[in-house]
């Protein structure tokens, strides 16, 4: 399952990591969008929650705005969670790509996304790719902040969760990574950007996220380039032998 | 500032908060929308995103879905943001209330929330009211996860932020301050309510919260009742004071 901040890249991560395993692997990948908000997929959906509804028929049909239809749609999802589970179990593949709404909120932090997570993980060995945006993970902050939400959505969706950065091709990966595996520099990095009181916080923060991802081994990728896909594969694959369903 | 996720009910609250100081505190109150994505608001903008461009136009204009048209405003608003604070700073009145996009992600975990956010607090005091949603905070994981969200927008923003609960006609109130004041209570809670490894997670987290939260006041409000607009005030009025541009 692929969550992520909006325009983060799960789309095109999910096309381009299911291209990757069909012909590196020559798995057979079954595509599911749960984006009822999108107008194109990259990929051929082999179910899709536009199937049900749309959040542009919502707009339409009960005159609401877009923010509106899109709290609609998420509430629709929620009534219909047995429903679309059932069609994704009911998918024959070796492994099932999920898209996920474009806004991670209304996914994560409403009750559809942790209902349809509970409900797919008792059918299927479930993980969750969390899709880390370089544009948020260009401050020391922002990235302190990015990790964050991958804890956040492990705690909501209950799914072994795995931060991912996206778009390497786009940022000074380097960077990055160092912030990531040297927490002391991260401090330091803080403490140059911020200033006043937000400094205190900011520091505590990272003092959480370094007890609560202490195994951080941030894969790195690229849709654009296909870079990293071989270890997104790695520790999608660990996961699921660790969950002891699949060998 | 009004912040919260998709739902919370940033855009009534800003009504009813605005429309209480005026007949209670007889204050001159200018109101500012900056939700492009938005039909209608039940104040009336004194300055309104929506006279530069809306999401309904953009998915039209540029042949763009819901999601898309929300990150291309982000982005517009990001361009304008100079634009923008100008036309709020020329406002005159005792309050300024700053209703902000629907979808909190694209305005705060993206650059434009933190680019205005620097940018009116370069010219008015400047403090953001973070809306907990009852939906989010009815489970105790959710509830730490709110207030998580909370300290990630302070730290995005800069600005004093503040946590309220909103929405408290809907929900059991006596709880929620209970988990929040004792936080033993609430992880004895979280150890009933999850399961396995997301325990210990959750646990971590809620230690974090702990620290970083020490002095959390949590006003509970009620757009729909009126409850709570006291409190609001007074938060409001102590964190200017405090910020020595008021008395």
């Amino acid at each position: 399952m692929f969550i992520g901040t909006a325009g983060s890249g799960k789309t095109c991560l999910a096309a381009a990591f299911g291209e990757w395993l069909e012909r590196e692997m020559e798995a057979k990948i079954a595509y599911v969008n749960l984006d009822p908000g999108c107008l194109n997929t990259p990929y051929k959906p082999d179910f899709d929650i536009r199937s049900l509804f749309t959040v542009c028929e919502l707009m339409e049909r009960e005159n609401l705005g877009p923010n509106g239809a899109m709290i609609r749609a998420a509430e629709l999802m929620e009534e219909s969670v047995n429903d679309i589970v059932d069609k994704i179990a009911q998918l024959e593949a070796d492994l099932k790509l999920i898209d996920t709404p474009g806004q991670m909120e209304i996914f994560v932090f409403r009750s559809a996304g942790p209902k349809i997570a509970e409900a797919l993980r008792s059918k299927d060995v479930t993980v969750t790719v969390y899709l880390i945006d370089p544009l948020l993970a260009k401050t020391p902050t922002g990235l302190a902040v990015a990790v964050s939400l991958s804890i956040a959505t492990q705690l909501r969706l209950g799914t072994p969760t795995f931060p991912i950065l996206n778009k390497v091709d786009l940022v000074k990966e380097e960077e990055i990574d160092r912030l990531l595996m040297d927490f002391d520099y991260l401090r330091d990095k803080i403490v140059e950007e911020q200033s006043g009181a937000i400094i205190d916080l900011a520091l505590r923060y990272v003092d959480t996220i370094e007890i609560l991802s202490s195994a951080v081994r941030l894969v790195k990728v690229s849709a654009k380039t296909g870079e990293g896909m071989d270890q997104l594969y790695d520790i999608v694959r660990e996961s699921i032998c660790v969950c002891g369903d699949l060998t």
